[in-house]
């Protein structure tokens, strides 16, 4: 799979690292000569952020290349994406070149926020918007608008990269979250421009108010909660009304003249400008994939469609052990010695159970219809720091297995291959409706009992019997 | 501390239960018989949710009442808070009450988001607007418009119960963040009725993409970050022309009439009538707290509201062994088998390592400047299960100590006093900056010895020097 970026900014540069980290071949069309330094920032970002997201490993990054020619920078792309400035002239000029060059099957795309598909196709080029969302390696959000086949095909290779296509139902100027972004900003601009507050007291109005709440609902889920038992209906019998009596402000165009510009960037300096642009772009970046693994176990929004992209990611392979875990560390598990804090051990060694259950048939459907295995007891040892950012495999031995007692010995090894950690847990086999130990049935005994058969040469692990400080 | 709570719907109910989970008795004025009802269903989510924000217990609940005479509801009150319907008759008459009743030392205080404090006070009354976001019990913001001088005082006290107080610095229509909302909601009521997009559609545009940065950061800083190196300035002379020419449907407003409510009703309800009021409120508080609980990683936004005040919260008395956590379990520590997780057992321990490192004088100041503990080993016994909203407290014995080896026996009690785990850890004394052991200064080796003494008549815990599956 190879994905051709034509315009390599911070958009351009989102794309090339969305694609890479997600196994695609990226070739690189920009004429500017500071291109590959621009991208190699935004894929450094890239790749310290978004594995974070998985408690999966992300497949092997695909083979980056840059090309001063853009038919070779096309040559075999499944997918081409123009991030070019907003010029209706250069898009018309770039896109007939595309269409041309592109094999029959590309999707080309473009990821204008100004301009409606049928603007840019005005002189027959063939292309959709596929409107993406700063930072494009994190955020999941994906406007789609043009036409519908070339979208329905765009929408499954893009939710392949762990992204949320949102095909709209006709063009409109500026799709749809711009639209409602440029009518928050231009009352925002009034409000500061009026001295009723300053723009980091606006920014505050937003992220410990309401824009906590979008995060995961949006607006009109959000209200239907706030209209209570008595439902939209009568949130909109409260809300509607006021429109019929706007605040002045709201229907005005503020003059945007330098007095105004100078305002709002000395406030913005106040604000932020004792971070720069680097350190707030890995702060939003650790801030997102946070809130994404946070909203992970409700599945709701962003977390849903983690969820659905990590279910696709591979299980890695046996060898010779089965290899239970195999993930990156996110930025969120490291603590005040600066490396990764002891509890996340425990809980890369409790997913690697959670997996070696699911290869002996203990998975969703065994746990809903009532049996599973508790954890009794764990000891951890931890042998060496590990990082964020670093790759780490887990390897499962069975120790002993006996009636409702499984014995398993989790190793925790670093891309190196040094082990960082042992875990030996004990598990009960529980029937969940008595809440009591019970045995497990034939086909998930016969299944232990051939991890046991295949290991049963191996010796037994150092570390395991172990007691706390034992010498 | 005693708050009187005029008005218990939603909002009010979400004051009362704020109040009451910070320690504060709560007296609630309403003439609605189904008052009490309404109120205890919010209390009961506030008391789901609110807790799992901290990695400390809350204080003890305050005493609720409920009052049939406004002026019994106030004696006494440092804080009053008025949250009745948006008429301005009704709010003078009630204000003019209240201005009678209160102590003069009481702040008196609006919810309205409809009226300004010039038109609260026309006639009198002594009030500021403090106007709080559903729900009042887990959102951090609040607008204060009014009397600098009372609207600074509301703000330590607001701060104190966890909130994040936002002055304006000229009353205006709406005050801040409705302003912004009513613009969102204007341009969304459009692109519904003109059929770009459904309610659940544009929610996703909200929720999968800037709705993620809003949650942390907000607009303007957002936006310097998309300026990039070029800052503020760049991005305003690239966004702010856009403004000369607007969108048309943001300046009109829609026709409020039946066909548009009946279209809103019904999307939303295609949307999310699968799922109760009642189930869609506690998704939105698991959510939020989830959220916030990220964000105090890096502590933006809430996250670092959340870390001011946990920072505030008492620290529990020994007993006779240090108290070393005591905290209620987040609903997202639970997993597939309907009780808390293996790793949070974990996680609370370290935590009981933190403090009692603490305790004897390694704290954050200690670790920066070069010295620390890292733990080598820990054993976990896992003997009752745990669920979400517990009150678990962890005690802390000190096994051993030699030299650079400290070794530690918590014990994780349920509200009943049962013992739920026991971990112990073995922590090993370090040099960061070497990142080898070393030996703690003697102020350190003084305060262990201290604890070794006091504890010297102790009995060995059960379970000490474990190893797994030991009968």
């Amino acid at each position: 799979m190879r994905a051709c970026i034509v315009g390599g900014g911070v958009i351009g540069g989102g794309w090339a690292a969305r694609f890479l980290l997600n196994g695609w071949d990226v070739a690189i069309y920009d004429p500017d000569p500071e291109a590959e330094r621009k991208i190699g920032e935004v894929l450094s970002n890239a790749r310290r952020a978004l594995p974070g997201l998985y408690d999966k490993a992300m497949p092997e990054e695909g083979r980056l290349t840059f090309h001063d020619d853009l038919s070779d920078a096309v040559a075999g792309a499944g997918w081409v994406q123009e991030s070019v400035p907003e010029r209706l002239d250069i898009k018309h000029r770039i896109h007939a070149d595309l269409t041309r060059m592109a094999g029959p099957d590309a999707i080309i795309a473009s990821s204008t926020s100004g301009f409606k598909p049928s603007e840019l196709t005005a002189k027959g080029a063939r292309t959709i918007v596929a409107h993406p969302f700063n930072p494009v390696y994190l955020l999941p959000l994906i406007e789609l608008v043009g036409d519908p086949a070339t979208c329905a095909r765009a929408a499954d290779i893009l939710t392949g990269i762990g992204m949320k296509p949102l095909t709209l139902r006709k063009e409109i100027d500026a799709h749809i979250a711009d639209r409602l972004l440029e009518a928050v900003w231009r009352e925002s601009l009034w409000l500061i421009k009026d001295g009723i507050c300053t723009t980091k007291e606006l920014d505050d109005a937003i992220r410990f108010g309401f824009g906590l709440r979008w995060a995961q609902m949006g607006l009109f889920e959000t209200y239907r909660v706030a209209g209570g038992e008595a439902g939209m209906k009568h949130f909109m019998a409260q809300f509607g009304p006021a429109l019929e009596w706007p605040w002045t402000k709201l229907m005005d165009v503020p003059v945007f003249n330098d007095a105004l510009v100078d305002l709002i960037a000395g406030q913005s300096d106040d604000q932020s400008g004792h971070m720069s642009i680097r350190q707030l772009e890995r702060l939003r970046d650790d801030n997102l994939v946070g809130i994404m693994r946070a909203l992970k176990h409700s599945g709701s929004g962003a977390g849903g469609a983690i969820l659905t992209h990590e279910a696709q990611l591979p299980e890695p392979e046996a060898s010779p052990l089965p290899v239970t875990a195999r993930r990156r560390v996110p930025q969120s598990w490291t603590d005040y010695n600066g490396h990764m804090n002891e509890t996340h051990y425990l809980e890369i060694a409790s997913k690697a159970s959670d997996r070696f259950m699911e290869l002996i048939g203990c998975d969703a459907a065994y746990i809903k219809a009532g049996l599973s295995f508790f954890t009794a007891e764990n000891h951890i040892q931890y042998l060496e720091e590990v990082h964020a950012g670093e790759m780490l495999s887990v390897t499962t031995q069975v120790l002993s297995y006996t009636g409702k007692k499984l014995q398993l010995f989790h190793t925790i090894l670093r891309e190196n291959g040094a082990v960082a950690a042992t875990m030996e847990t004990l598990l009960l086999h529980m029937d969940l409706n008595a809440r009591r130990t019970a045995l497990p049935p034939d086909d998930v005994v016969t299944r232990i009992e051939e991890f046991v058969a295949a290991q049963a040469d191996l010796p037994r692990p150092e570390g395991a019997g172990r007691f706390v400080g034992q010498r």
